[in-house]
């Protein structure tokens, strides 16, 4: 099988526009097929204040309210997701960009209001996604940038989680392609000790991730991105890469096997 | 060759809820192969205000400086351009929803400053569509819903005007299917009276057209969308229909032949 790389990028490259030009330039020269998942970033929230809409969190979550989903919508699968494919198209790499509603690539299921109701929200399952047209495209030369919006079916859109899309897309995709997942993150990887950028655990494998989580080293915040990505291994996935976006073309990074 | 139809609605439509749901409704009753074209409506204009942009025109036409394409962008390519794939999902119909930059579907010229510097505004030929992916994409079920933002493959997006959108489209997608382009307005169609909605003149033909100019029976806001249809006619499109939103499904409104 070929090989299909599927990265994830979040709101600390989009938010800086020289950052994003040469994250877009780098990630063009990634060989073979790709596809590219991304969030949103500050200027969702910018706007918000702009037009007095009031950001609602619970426990560091943000609440997508019908006001909340309707900016997001448009940062994400407007303004945010069509810069990225225009400076894709200028790079020579022919980009589609897409929301989950189109093509009906995820559809989603809204979270359950209870016990807490996040609103405009969607769960979705690697085997709800539309992964024969994004075979499709790929098999046209066509690279997917899909943004962090989904649907229900029955007419709404979702606020979802892009690190979820991003590993539902990889396990659903390894029906086709022997699939490599990446992160970028605004470290260099998984890190030793959290305070050193430069002690980065070069290859975990499960058990020692186990051990990891164990002794403590591995921080509260990675447990659920790293949880994630070895679910998305004994999913079928090849393996998951968590790296810095500046380092995309470099050896600089933590491997997941 | 079978039959696709091309069909141009605007903010009449666009801007109220229920309108647009019905119009949903009735356009996925169309049978065969479709593509939606879509402008954007008074939300533009209003999220502008809010935002405290400066709306710029010039002889009643938008200049579009670089907060305003960006606030276009958002509009038309995310919210606007999202709700209605949305809405045909529910209805059944695989909908994908594009700007002209997405697969590098419309590359346009963006438009010399001189004499009046309209900004990040495009202008298209229908030698530049990428008629081959609509094709694909139509040839696999999926029906189009393309919004008025273009690209000029430097990475800039472009606002650009709907209607030529629509009849550059019809013209390349004639080359695979004998193709009627529909034109959806806040009419009945061509009126012999212009305060009398139910004066449609129900067909015109192109030495028709030049007799109803020098009798000043057609308007002058009606000159340049005729001017544009019959361009469409006389390069390869098959017929031409100007109507109501409302009365998609009914024989009312004008044929141009």
């Amino acid at each position: 099988m070929s090989q299909l790389t599927i990265l994830k990028i979040g709101g600390n490259i989009i938010d800086v526009p020289y950052l994003l030009e040469k994250f877009i330039s780098d990630f063009v020269k990634i060989e073979g097929p790709k596809i590219l998942i991304h969030g949103g970033g500050k200027l969702a929230s910018e706007l918000s204040a702009k037009m007095g809409i009031e950001t609602k969190m619970h426990e560091g979550r943000r609440i997508t309210d019908y006001e909340t989903l309707k900016l997001v919508t448009m940062v994400y699968a407007g303004l945010i997701n069509k810069e990225i494919v225009a400076g894709f198209q200028k790079d020579g790499c022919n980009a589609i960009g897409l929301s989950g509603a189109d093509a009906n690539i995820i559809p989603a299921t809204r979270r359950a209001p209870q016990p807490i109701d996040f609103g405009y929200v969607g769960d979705v399952n690697p085997q709800m996604i539309n992964d024969r047209f994004l075979f499709s495209l790929l098999s046209m030369g066509i690279t997917p940038v899909i943004c962090a919006i989904t649907h229900d079916g029955n007419g709404s859109l979702l606020n979802t989680n892009a690190d979820t899309i991003a590993s539902s897309i990889a396990i659903a995709m390894s029906k086709h392609y022997s699939t490599k997942l990446v992160y970028c993150f605004e470290k260099n990887g998984v890190l030793l000790d959290p305070d050193d950028d430069d002690s980065v655990i070069s290859l975990i494998t499960y058990d020692h991730f186990q051990n990891l989580k164990k002794e403590g080293i591995i921080s509260k915040g990675m447990i659920p991105k790293l949880d994630n990505a070895f679910k998305a291994i004994s999913n079928g996935v090849s393996e998951v890469e968590i790296k810095h976006a500046s380092n995309l073309n470099l050896q600089i990074g933590t491997l997941l096997k």
